[in-house]
């Protein structure tokens, strides 16, 4: 029910397309927080996300995403289904799944069913969001406006990579592994720096500043809001380009090698920038690694490190009050005093 | 129940009056904002809208404002008598609906119906304003005054032209589009930014100053408190005639072309006043489409952008703290400088 | 229960009774709202008003008080009366109705019957204040500390004369329709804007200054708490007086003229004082109407205007921080201003 | 349950216990507000108050306390009894009531009964404290620490004399007539005027300065302590004594008569003392009446009237910045300046 | 379950010891405050006192500690049992009860037991921690933390020394006389006046200052945590020691006379110290006699009185912002003076 | 479900690692406080130390990991077990329970079963996270943002050892001894000084600094996110040489000797630095004490004291205006004093 703007259709906005990329790549480089004004079509991208993705194997009827074969931690039903031999998989689309802003805590880790408890007098888990966005994307629009209590909840399983809910004597832990998309006003409250930390990636997105692109961009969303299917099928060619290279990029992933001297040089970089922690060296290499699968490389080059730097680190800088230069021009001067060294 | 001023009857007030035509030939212009003094008939105007709209075409009997025929997204009743070819259409006036200050989200967003629920142990869902509200106009007085949650509600279906519901057990999701028209008192707190965002155009309303129109605006409002519906009677034929005009237009709207020079004026004009994104030129695009329409053109000029520029920017610009010009006369300004280029 | 001080009695006070016989006399002057320290009388006043208005005809065994005959809006079981040639009517006292500060939504607005409800299984609605005010008088003592969303639901019902209750799948409109009258010590907590405007008269009172007329308070006070019943017989034929000439003025209200001079004199007053929007002429036009009416006049006068200026535009005037001078003072200036002129 | 404090037993504060027994003599007095630090015996002598009253004539079994004989305002019970000509009186002491302050709304004005509904279907109600205190005292201790909806549903009855309780469609209304007695501690949290207006009178009690009466004060109380029940019956006659006398006074207080000048000289002192409305010049009189019952004249002089000005007014007194004298001090001082006069 | 730390063997704390056991002699010494830091022992003495009190008499299987033979104020239970001759004793260990913080309402007054309700549909009553504690003591730790509904409750029962609930029909009285025992760390919030003022005695502990009572405390511990049981074994002979010089103290009490020059001497101290209302002196006396059983004296000296005067007065002061001087040190120069006189 | 990082993969973060092992020897050091920055593998250190400890033998089907054999305090099931000699016991990983920060007290202390109540009637007792944890750890990740009723819960029972339920009638008390492992982050929220004090020992953490660690940390981290089977069957022989250790240290800790010298050099040590109470003491002696049994030593040395003062006593400093050194320098400062003493 409503057509989605294709991804590709999209005009500029090259560093968040990467990052997203990159993403569906591999997943453990571990979230992307888009940051931007109003209107520069950071929600677009992210919903068009899902027609870029190439498919995925999940056992039939499962709502908890199980991977069907020999998934490594069955739900129950999967598991009962293994036992008789009768588990069967199919195709889906990789689930994109929103997070609205006011969803109760129920409706995001899922909550005893009622209606089944009542009528039948059996307890049964109703999965929330979190089981849907298993293997996927989680979506958050504005993430600096969630409440505490959803962060407490998102920080918990994004570190476990395990949904656990107890409640009315239910207890249920299920596998809740998916990519945290966030978008934010920058202008609009602050996020916490656990949350931050949790992103992999951050981007900033603007809207173009040339006339060109401008009326390229209400052109084409002109065109779609007169049309929307006639619009998409025009782009369904461009998405699916995108989609098999990210396929391609994944298959090579696991072959990917990372020199020693270039994880020295990832953390010298971090050091001499005052990261806190390790994530943000982990964070440069795993992105480094994507990137190189998607440019059919080998070998994690220094200059992969550099090229996602600016993505990876630049959400996890201490303010500092006496150096009033930008994170991404503070990031690009550590890079050059390295290259100097 | 309750005779409505007519829309006809109202003296002066010309921009308001003209924005809410412009976004009853194009719905796409995305809601009406209109500030003002208290007893400047924003109210009024409004509620007259009603009595202005030609009607629509609906589903015999549905809740949910389906379209009859072939509608693209049908209702599960609808999609049930479509199967059976049984579904039938019926003119129905275009929906007016009153969000009261004070309304719960189950009665805006709708909810599980409790009554059957209990009696018959069968879940229902008891469709709310929003869906009421599908294919015509949701208005809020005082919208700088609505609660936190009820906005997100709003921007999130605002956004998607969808309405989801996940509550107890119960998953649904049905079209909701509507103009959004809110007034408010720029006296009382500010609107969210992405709020303002929301709204196509805005509009200013004052008291009139002079002393025949204030009169004039007595006498009326005195005649049709002492007999609404012999005055109601008296305006019957402007308000006809309105509607007839605002038909013609939205079957002219599709034909209408937009020059590029024309977009790259819109474009340049919101470059040249900091726009944030670029919802500023779709809607200074889509409103002159619909000014040319109703003026029975064929064609989009740079005039008919700059007629509706005011209208269309003048809540979309940061606040200047060295220029203390209003948002109109910058907006006028800008205008003129481009022409001069 | 409880005998009532008669409205008669009271010493003094003569603006205070003035604007609530106005408004018994014309309903659409709009409210009246009554300023003065603790202990002036205010309540005794409203209280008394009963005793003083003209029965009404209402349908028979009607809670939302029905006018009987031909009602323009017969309430659900009117309806099915008349339908069958049963609806009688019954003189009936006018309704002063009290609203507690501290009543729920359910109890002003109505809610569904829940007795009705388990027992019978039946959804019924149990009416509320608001009904039972309908054509009489609704009566909030200390107005500044009614609650903010009984504020709302007030606004909401004043400015459409219709009362709409949407709860637990119940969908119920009655009008509600009457006159708002409120106490309040401009000590404490000022009233919103919004709700100002809705009271068409306001009225200051205060103790007495002058020995006798203490003297006389206290002992007409303590013969009224000594014996009630006593005291209301030797006041009642006072009382009725009072509301043979109301009866008389609102038969003669439809015929009052009101010449263009007198409403451009009340307009130029409105503008010279800087009030918002126009319900200020109205209001001054209504309340001379009924004040000639009163006065058993034919034709509304300049005189008439300049006599209810002060009841009717005190409270709409803005604070202007250059001039101290009271309220009720600028208005007299502005009167005097306009007859030099 | 509990030996009560003779109230005779009490070492001085004479003008406390005279004015709880004024209040015993003319309940339209209308409240007794004891201000003093922990520790003076405020409670003791409230609580000693039940022991001090003349008992009182109620209908047998009746709840809301209800006059036998012909009583103006029966129950619903009551009504059904005198019908059939069976309502039966007994004697019963004057009840005085413990306000506890963290009683629920429910507990205060009573509620449905919840048992018996779900019970036996029946919609009873349960007469919560305000019943109870009906036609004798209700006492709240640390009344400036009650929750502001209590304090308004007690401003409510007091105003009226009518407990209305209209919940879950249960409609009820009885009498509810009571002296207030509060007792506050200056130093924590002032009164709402309008509460403390609601007051009568006024007394301040302090620890006895000698040491021989604070030696009494401990032996008395350590006997207490040691033997309720002895101390109790020693006293005994002490508070009979006490009890003859109120009946006496109460029986003569019809008969007093109140000269002109009296209540010109109650309105002067209130005028030069700038005291709001008129309540105050009503508690001189009635409180100078009840003296002189109690003294057993027929005629309130001057004298008594000032011998009660500073109870009936010192609470009545707006705070003046320029005048640092206590609220007692001023008041003597204007009762030197109108015998001067 | 856990076994308890023996009083006895607490090193050093001699003022916290000695009010404990002198509220243990005369529980109308009315409460004991224990002011210190973290860690100094408050806890372990108070939960050490339950291993120090002789016995006492309850009847058998009554939940509210009803003493038995012929008991004042029986409860329903123990009534019926008396009519029948069947109220059998028992001996108990006085109750030493914990009021957790953050205990409910109805945990701590008792309530409907909501089970026996739904079951059998009788209404019975569970009682609380105030039934429990009746005739022993109520500990709570951290006093000054306690939620302010809470403290209400125990202020009403504390002074009338009966626990009275309503609630949902039902109506239950009770006797709950107790002493109150709360320890608090003065960094943390500050006490209410009232709630100061219910304790009898407070007293100051700290950390001993020299390294061999340390260094015995800690041996002890150790000791105490590596075998419980047998360390308790050790200490229950000095417990038992205890114990019989209470029960010894108790005898005498009532024989000990006050001369009226120590209350005289009491009074003028208090009076010196301008401690508010009379509890310090009637707690002066009470301590002082009950120091004067323990010591197997006959009449109360000045002597006793001044060597309880500091714990019985410390938390009276009224804070003097132009004496910094200590509450101790204040009491301490005010004895020296009356001695002096 | 979730293979965890293997404890002793962890690089670097000796004093953390220290910490916790001395805790696993002697639980009644009391709890560990891990501060440091985000990222530093406080985290991973925890849940790391499930796979450390040496089994404990627990009764079968135990919910409240009763210790089988002759247990002290057996639960009820237990007991039952235990009378019809059936209890049995079996070998069981120590329990290291995670306190998810949101956590509803019902979950943390352990609620009536509803279900059971509801379904058969039968009342019984759901035990909670204390259960769970009892005779293990339980981990509060960023403990400085835990609500604050649960840090009072965790209190008492980290006090008294037993966690009291008392709720809807039910009245459960069971053992729960349990070491609390706290981490938090010292930028957010300062932890109460009550709970602080409960911590026995604190350690701070940070990132290495130099590139090969940062480097190493990386690699085995992406070794371990990329196989986390294989790599921790790499780790396996290192954890379980640490096991034995720590199995070895806890024979032998019943019989190391704590000389008094010893003893006193841990008072004067505490004294010098001004540390509240003697929980400093206590600690210093156990730590020091598991310290030499886990180094095999036979008594513990005043060097032993040293090595576990910073830990022992950092969080126990009052903060010293005047000194701005950090804890960790004034504490060898004090011990540098001290030996040149």
């Amino acid at each position: 029910m409503g057509q989605t703007y294709p991804f590709s259709a999209i005009v500029g906005q090259a560093e968040m397309k990467r990052a997203l990329i990159l993403a569906a790549i591999d997943p453990r480089i571990g979230g992307i927080l888009v940051f931007g004004d109003r209107g520069t079509g950071k929600t677009t991208a992210v919903r068009g996300l899902a027609g870029l993705l190439p498919p995925m194997r999940v056992a039939s009827d499962c709502r908890f995403n199980c991977a069907p074969g020999e998934p490594a931690e069955p739900c129950t039903r999967c598991r009962a289904e293994i036992a008789v031999g009768r588990l069967r998989g199919k195709a889906a689309p990789v689930p994109v799944i929103d997070l609205p802003l006011g969803a109760s805590e129920d409706r995001v880790a899922g909550a005893l069913d009622l209606e089944k408890a009542l009528v039948s007098g059996e307890k049964a888990f109703e999965p929330g969001l979190l089981a849907s966005a298993h293997r996927g994307f989680l979506y958050i629009d504005e993430v600096n406006l969630l409440e505490d209590h959803l962060v407490d909840l998102l920080l918990d399983v994004a570190a476990s990579g395990i949904n656990v809910v107890e409640r009315e004597g239910l207890s249920i832990r299920h596998p809740a592994r998916f990519v945290l998309v966030g978008s934010g006003n920058p202008e609009e409250g602050d996020l916490r720096p656990q949350l931050l930390d949790r992103f992999g990636l951050s981007v900033e997105v603007a809207s173009p500043r040339d006339v060109a692109s401008r009326v390229e961009v209400v052109k084409r969303r002109d065109a779609f809001d007169r049309d929307p299917k006639g619009f998409a099928q025009a782009w369904k060619r461009h998405d699916a380009a995108m989609r098999r290279q990210i396929g391609a990029a994944r298959q090579r992933l696991g072959e990917i090698r990372v020199p020693d001297a270039v994880l020295e040089h990832a953390a010298s970089l971090c050091l001499s920038l005052g990261v806190d922690g390790l994530r943000g060296e982990l964070t440069l290499m795993r992105a480094a690694r994507a990137e190189t699968a998607l440019a059919a490389g080998t070998t994690v080059t220094i200059e992969a490190i550099d090229a996602v730097a600016v993505s990876a680190l630049r959400h996890r800088l201490r303010r500092d009050p006496l150096d009033e230069t930008g994170s991404g021009a503070r990031i690009e001067r550590a890079l050059g005093a390295l290259q100097a060294a």
